[in-house]
């Protein structure tokens, strides 16, 4: 697929949205079936005159140990993992990008981890070319929070920025928390990892690239963020909207599906504000299902791509077939 | 309008939402114009199987002064309610609660102050009578936060319960914040009448009455709440759905609907947490103004209840007509 330079130039989202530019900028004329692709490490969607593709950074394996889940014993654990049909002795993670196509312009929101970690993961850009989007043309990213897996892949080992001119969008209080260097000095030394992860990429970014915003705001006609703070003190989920059709993705609001979904009270080892992230999870996934829109998730395997529905105290994860 | 006890006994959500009980329950044959009832202090509208009735607690006059935005300069907030057509000296500050009827029961979300403050205040029950609600008949209270004029309605100045038969729904996080007796003591002497406040409530409330609840659950099937922290720290708004109609109580998500609503990044005084309060003003609102559903807020004016939509940086209230 190629952007349409004509409509870039022109600014054009609001005349897209009026109906005046051809839909074919951002519309596909096939997507392939989901089975097909996830072998090649990508899932397209269509969403209104937008598109949807889940991208895959790859997956590692995660030893289960009693403190993954903070609020619930191993073997509760290990039993919601049976019930799904998954091994109970570990955990497959799943990092997965997704790349928004709308009035244009390409979007990426997380971007996994370039070649910063094990060769299990890095690999996006490869999943990307498989769905034919060439990495180059991504015109902006957009960041749930900043944990290293989610922003590592803005810049390389070596130093080289992946995105030069992409614009990085990122929740305000997300930013001032990491980069705030009081509170790394304050931080117990076990902490501090995360806060070196964020000075690695961001340290030296170029300022004029870097958009704060404030959660909840709009990023560009169509694409809406939702505060949804709790995993991380600025965690945020996008929104896209075309022709009435919505796709959310809520980062890490819940991590693995299996558990966290299914169990909504259950907390994660990685949820900073642990009550908070209950909370915010309970009020997404419920919106969520009550609205019925596609819905992605980061470590959701793929598809990545599905529907939530209310089941009992809980969630049901429904992936796209 | 009676409450059907058969229904009421049966605990008959579920039968209810599947269809096997007659709407006729919660469903009254005839509403009044909106202009007709303001004069007599309610507004009502079906929504759904539901009816929805704002009920004003009266409207206090303050004082304009620089304090009351605590981001945008005096002569800007004047302006903004010059172009709403409002007097710019000071601010006649509404209490709207509302009674939300469903499957045969009455909830009532927050209270406003009883006999506890001036005599503008505590029309709750002469309003509610005249709607034709009475106020023994409500099964459950759910409130948005503990600020003492969203909570003193539920005891009098005497000491006496206003409703001694009803659950009390609160936030858990909320409720955990206020009770904690180290965190008044530690609390400078300006901010320790909140603590009070809720000490003359809920000191020696019954226990069983009181249901804490994680923001974002189900209170029952069609009762749903979003947590919408900041204004306080387990500040929650309150959803109510019918037959795929929605109603969405934002409590103080936003204060005036002039100031706040009008310009979201603008923080009211009492936003405890100024930023994050504002943060989720925009997801709410935004939210709202998407899914285009009934709104309501405490603070907005009779008929209190409107829709929400996007207007450059910020939103425009559009109240019932």
């Amino acid at each position: 697929m190629q952007i349409n330079r004509r409509t870039w130039l022109l600014g054009s989202s609001s005349l897209a949205m009026a109906g005046f530019l051809p839909a074919c900028t951002t519309t596909p004329t096939s997507l392939k079936p989901v089975a097909q692709t996830i072998s090649a490490g990508y899932v397209q969607h269509k969403l209104g005159n937008a598109r949807i593709t889940a991208v895959s950074d790859g997956v590692t394996k995660r030893a289960l140990d009693a403190g993954f889940v903070r609020n619930a014993p191993l073997p509760e654990v290990q039993a919601a993992l049976a019930a799904a049909g998954l091994p109970t002795t570990h955990i497959d993670v799943p990092y997965t990008c997704f790349v928004v196509e709308l009035d244009g312009k390409r979007y990426l929101l997380d971007t996994g981890f370039a070649d910063n970690a094990s060769p299990q993961t890095g690999l996006l850009h490869t999943h990307m070319r498989a769905a034919g989007i060439d990495p180059a043309s991504i015109d902006a990213v957009i960041l749930t929070h900043m944990h290293g897996d989610h922003i590592n892949g803005l810049r390389r080992k070596d130093g080289s920025l992946v995105y030069p001119r992409a614009d990085v969008f990122v929740a305000q209080p997300e930013f001032t928390f990491w980069m705030d260097d009081a509170r790394m000095n304050a931080a117990p030394e076990a902490a501090r990892g995360g806060f070196q992860a964020v000075r690695r990429v961001f340290a030296n970014y170029p300022q004029d690239k870097i958009k704060q915003f404030v959660p909840g705001r709009q990023i560009a006609a169509g694409i809406s963020t939702i505060a949804a703070f709790g995993h991380t003190p600025g965690h945020t989920a996008i929104a896209v909207q075309s022709e009435q059709k919505r796709f959310t993705f809520i980062g890490d609001t819940a991590h693995y599906p299996a558990l966290f979904v299914k169990h909504p009270d259950w907390q994660v080892q990685f949820d900073m504000n642990a009550e908070q992230a209950r909370a915010t999870r309970h009020t997404l996934l419920s919106r969520l299902a009550d609205e019925g829109g596609l819905v992605g998730g980061y470590h959701f395997p793929l598809p990545s791509l599905g529907h939530i529905h209310k089941a009992g105290s809980g969630f049901d994860w429904q992936p796209l077939t």
